[in-house]
């Protein structure tokens, strides 16, 4: 089993990220339950605009695509800017909009079977707005999410510090987010030894 | 395993509800499934504003809580109203805030293991809003929720008919509705053989 | 010139609210700027379920109407569950979207040259997502939303204190409160002294 | 009185893009009003990722930010993937995010007195959550919108035709466009009369 987290800070390495600090809450527990995770800081490829799985000479998304595809479960990681995911965030869904006609070798959509959650950090209110949508365009795209499956951390109201900046809320945030990753494994599992089924297609 | 169909029209009985029509659709899959269905118009009953489990003398929602705890799975079905889950969606969610806090007998979540899908109808575009903002709160209180698992139907742009008045687009609805019935009870399944695991809490 | 709060708490009088702790905070501002307020608690009357501006016997929502037609400003102000606004909150403008529909003397949206804002206090993460979909639903009716004409209250992450609780961060939000009552203000008699046009029908 | 209209398109130029075919209709509305509008198609610039007016070497932002800030009107023109607005109109947003704290010369927020509106195109249904979250975003940074100041086009349900492949529907969102136009010209006009006044600050 594999986990791939997708870094969506707007920061290019080796800047530290403050998402990537409460992202690594989760890798760190999905390694206690014997799950090795790779993290992808999506803003320093060259992430094409577009919406094919492949958009030509330069383009780097075809090789976060395939990881993507071998993982079993995906972690998106997210700032919020005006109380919104990231530009960084959107352009990683709208590549993975191709996957909405993609189907593995059994012909069922390419994302079956593949578990997904959520973490948001910010210097302001807007998590469970981004919550709902990362949520949705997975669920979308075919991913599974799991009760339970996201942490988020900020202080308000109003604009305030970074999560590596204040260590107020860390207890609740970062063990919300062990539980997060407990349940993405646990899921990932019982849907490896029970599948999704079959699609009625329009033909 | 059983199906509870939460009817969220704005409409009494025995007013025809375009939601429910749409709602059938999965009901009709699940019973192919095995499943058996029971749908509550809630605005049929007297859901007192409040946020606890019981809001005393007159309430109805006890009754419907004790039908959501003996559920696998649960289907929110909800028209759209400037965009928006209706008023008595919302009060649906208000009062499943309560269960945040309330446990299975192992001391798991009590929405643990139970799956939920979204249908929504409108007479105008909103759809992908309102499974976002159902979806997020069904994972919130811990319902896992499949991939595929809502579908929707409207026609564009601007104020239309409603599900009832026209057949155009019902191909696409009622497929994509029979799919996510499979979904749902297929990860029904699934999390029966292979339930979510224990939460660390905050003590 | 005259101001309407919609106060959307699901507590009934005389139950102190949050919400309205922190709405008057822009009554009081709008005072000073020469303008009345009044403020109905929705909760505490029978606003029947529909999309009609009167919905018949015992439905006290016809009186609220009157009173947004008379006004010039209307502030909704509403709780946060579950990153939501309110049901009685989505109730009120499930009524409201009859005026869609309906036109002044002139033929022009009921609407058109009336301001209005937003104010959100919860014990949780939400208020973007709140002022986002209830600006958007003014904004469809036909009201003005001036900028930054919005303030919001909670503390962060995760659930905790409510408004009357806790003086934390108080000064933000009641600073950004009496800056939203100025715009909304001035707004006002800017579009008093140049109101909106004449709309082009389908006709 | 000038508008600027950014385009959020991905297709770089010249490929041809539904959503600045629509946008049309409300400059050639705004030119009938007498005010000229100028297009920036954004992808096809170096729009450097981060949250401050100039990102460094080879940042084409400051350009677009200048013509902002000589624009009395901005119309946001994005299209839709999967349910949201595109990541280069939040791209356009998280760089806007600098002007929370820029002033103008008499201390006022930079983006007062301007108005906005919103296009949306698609080829499935989000338009309504679009117009929420970029509304919220432009009133949070200073900016006034007016009742009935948005677009937008898609059929449904499900995965349909493009703005320029249907002409369907074409009537109420041209319609409703021009409407947009008429709303945001008067509006300008009457800020420009009426300005928002000054805020309270912190300090």
């Amino acid at each position: 089993m594999k986990a791939l987290f997708l870094s969506c800070t707007l920061k290019s390495s080796p800047a530290p990220s403050n998402t990537e600090a409460l992202a690594k809450v989760l890798a760190d527990q999905l390694a206690k339950e014997g799950i090795e995770s790779e993290t992808i800081r999506l803003v320093d490829l060259n992430i094409k605009p577009g919406v094919k799985s492949d958009e030509g000479k330069g383009d780097e998304w075809p090789k976060v695509r395939k990881k993507i595809v071998a993982a079993d479960i995906l972690v998106i990681a997210t700032p919020t800017w005006l109380g919104q995911h990231s530009s960084v965030c959107q352009r990683a869904f709208e590549r993975m909009d191709a996957m909405l006609g993609e189907t593995q070798a059994d012909g069922r959509p390419i994302a079956f079977d593949k578990v997904a959650g959520v973490v948001v950090t910010g210097n302001e209110d807007g998590a469970h707005h981004i919550v709902a949508c990362v949520s949705q365009m997975l669920i979308d795209i075919g991913f599974t999410v799991p009760g339970s499956s996201w942490t988020y951390w900020h202080l308000g109201p109003g604009p305030g510090p970074d999560y590596r900046d204040d260590a107020k809320g860390h207890d609740w945030s970062d063990r919300t987010g062990r539980n997060a990753a407990r349940n993405l494994a646990a899921l990932a599992k019982a849907l490896k030894a029970n599948p999704l089924p079959q699609q009625e297609s329009s033909e």
